[in-house]
């Protein structure tokens, strides 16, 4: 096989095999296939588009790239869940600890925030002494423990993905669905979980800007599940706000301490996100018989404190100080030099908002990176005071900045003006919650 | 301006600017765009495709990256030639002296055959002394002295086409039309001339195998010409079956001599086609002012023989023994071990050609090159016996080859049985010439 051939194929339209496919992946991450062919053929795929048996074979050729996490002298069904990347998405802290205190087993790598979206080991390290890099063995013992873990990534996992990942970005070929679907689902595989529950962010602060796109991304991630044997199901929600209220390392922490501590309203989109994410977490690990069934669990775990317990074991498991995680004591993590409103400069209804820009303003108060090297501050950050939908008057306060640094301070103000659309006439509210994708 | 970005819209259909594109030339002939950014552009332009004006720009850009010939100290209007390249392809030979017999001003560079096509460079070569590695000087001086003078590629021409002619073939980038348009527009704005005609070919022998797509190459290059602010026509010919009956260099050399020499009958597709590019070459020259006027005068030059005269002048030149360029003489060049006829093994007609395989025949008994450091044998090849439309008997003739080496032969053979397709019934056969396009 001359892999230019293969790449005159692709570009036809045509569909690879998996021998094709493997020894792409093979011959790419040992050196042979060179950057600019596989350059040209991300930039084939991307316009032609993959069948979902191609991108299954794909994600397994990286899965098998490197190391696979072998997660089965663990007991039950060992779940996971994923996010797409968002701004304000709390979600893991919150669901991983609620579906361990349902019985469910939930052993899960996380990865780092970059630019405006944040990533949950930052917000695992604004607790004191938490360390996000454990040896495998100590991740499936805190596992056996409480139920739940999330550490960072461990082990030589998907080094293709990683040499595509850093190709991709630098030659235009991010966005590809398949692409995107096969990257994902290749570290998922490779993590070892028996059943994944997939978050598709659409909207202004995600990578899938429509939801044609974010469908369509979610359809294949869990056709490619399917194919490769796991159980998998996707949720598409909205990322046209941020999802909580607080955008931030310890403040999205805080944020989880106060949904487990019973003190977001049930109305929220935070509190319904995971509602959602963790009954199919229930059902996929055969806990729940249903949607209702899962949620009056989910529900009981906040009303009784036994989800908040779960987190605190965890945090302490990963050597972190669990003193904080108490709703008394949590407020410790977000002191700063000042906390500054931002006010709204006229009369109306917030129609949209756009949660890159949140993210970014964040991101600009040191709450994340916008290179690798930088370091965030885990206190710093923001707590938008307004909602799409709502009515504001002059002078109301839109958004509460914490702030250390103030140097990007003019900035990340001006940024939650552009964000925050204000209308005479309230408009057309998007949905925080589109849809599942379950496979066929 | 981040390349990275450059590449996303083309990749997402968008027109690039001029600036996008000279800087983009620039930086990957300098090394500042790195080949595996520019694999994945050229993959987005194969796959979205250039509007003229893009197209003109990248030509245009390329020409400009290194030396580009001044013939304005030349007399009269200068003409040039470019066949897409194909089998048998005798052209320049015959129209090219032609054309300055009626006192037009031919000043050209040509390349060598690779694959099964053929080359004017090596055909030049195949008569004893010829030199076609001459100084710009000595180039123009023969042109003004003979009217006409083919040259190889002088100075250093179109870098960033050779860069990224390398890149394209490795990468499944080589049959984008509009890479295709502006690399040969590049070469031929280049090389000075104020008129060009292009010969497309079409058919199995050729770059374009549907004539679809020759017509879509025709126009662009056509279209850059204009926007270039020279005089371009094109003409789409056909490859289905060799141009002229002899397949090797000495063996085009003859057929040309034969045809100057007024021993090709009118009715054959070598002598019709070089009747259009030489109407075509002599109506921008303002030399004639109608196709008739100007088929009346090239006829007249071979019957009086001073077409012939021009090629004869034109090889003492460029060093080479002149005293060949005779029809007594020329059988000469041809002299080779063995002639060995391949004969039909059924009645029937010829309904149809592959003049590829025809032309991989020639080229495996010696007459071409499989890569650029093979030596050719001027003297081998084949001379085809039969047309399409004719109609054979089990036994006929179908082709003789020349024969020096007879290490391929059996391959040769095989090639012109699987090459010839004969059928009872006589079917289609396609037309030598399909169009002309001119400046809108």
């Amino acid at each position: 096989m001359r892999f230019v051939d293969v790449i005159e194929k692709k570009a036809d339209g045509l569909v690879l095999s998996d021998e094709e496919i493997q020894e792409m992946i093979q011959g790419y991450t040992e050196g042979s296939i060179p950057d600019y062919q596989m350059s040209s053929m991300l930039m084939a795929i991307l316009q032609q588009g993959m069948t979902a048996q191609e991108a299954t074979t794909l994600a397994m050729a990286m899965m098998h790239s490197g190391d696979v996490v072998d997660l089965s002298d663990l007991p039950g069904v060992k779940l996971d869940k994923h996010s797409t990347g968002g701004v304000g998405d709390t979600t893991t802290l919150v669901v991983a600890p609620l579906v361990a205190a349902c019985g469910g087993t939930v052993a899960k790598m996380s990865g780092r925030g970059l630019g405006h979206t944040g990533g949950t080991l930052d917000k695992l390290e604004s607790v004191p002494g938490t360390c996000i890099e454990q040896p495998m063995d100590v991740f499936k013992d805190i596992v056996r423990k409480t139920g739940v873990a999330v550490i960072g990534q461990t082990g030589n996992l998907v080094p293709a993905d990683k040499k595509i990942y850093a190709l991709r970005d630098v030659t235009g070929t991010v966005r590809s669905i398949p692409l995107i679907a096969s990257s994902i689902m290749s570290k998922k595989l490779a993590s070892g979980a028996d059943a994944i529950v997939l978050d598709v962010k659409t909207g202004s602060g995600a990578f899938m800007r429509t939801k044609e796109d974010a469908f369509a991304l979610a359809k294949l991630m869990v056709d490619i599940g399917k194919l490769a044997g796991r159980r998998v199901s996707a949720v598409v929600t909205d990322m046209n706000q941020p999802l909580g209220l607080s955008v931030g390392n310890a403040l999205e922490v805080r944020e989880a301490v106060q949904l487990l501590s019973g003190e977001v309203s049930e109305d929220d989109p935070l509190f319904e996100v995971n509602m959602i994410l963790g009954s199919q977490m229930l059902q996929m690990g055969n806990l729940a018989k249903d949607d209702a069934e899962a949620r009056k669990m989910l529900k009981e775990k906040i009303a009784d404190g036994s989800g908040l317990l779960k987190l605190k074991e965890m945090f302490k498991l990963l050597g972190g100080d669990d003193s904080y995680i108490d709703i008394n004591k949590i407020d410790e993590l977000v002191k700063v030099e000042q906390v500054i409103d931002v006010c709204s400069k006229e009369d109306g209804f917030v129609t949209s908002m756009e949660a890159e820009k949140i993210g970014t303003a964040a991101q600009m108060l040191g709450a994340g990176r916008a290179t690798k090297e930088d370091v965030v501050d885990p206190a710093v950050g923001l707590i938008m005071q307004v909602r799409c939908g709502d009515q504001v008057k002059k002078g109301d306060v839109l958004a509460k900045l914490y702030v250390n640094d103030t140097k990007n301070l003019e900035e990340s103000t001006k940024l939650i003006y552009d964000a925050v659309h204000i209308t005479k006439e309230l408009g057309e509210v998007e949905p925080m919650f589109y849809g599942i994708v379950t496979p066929e």
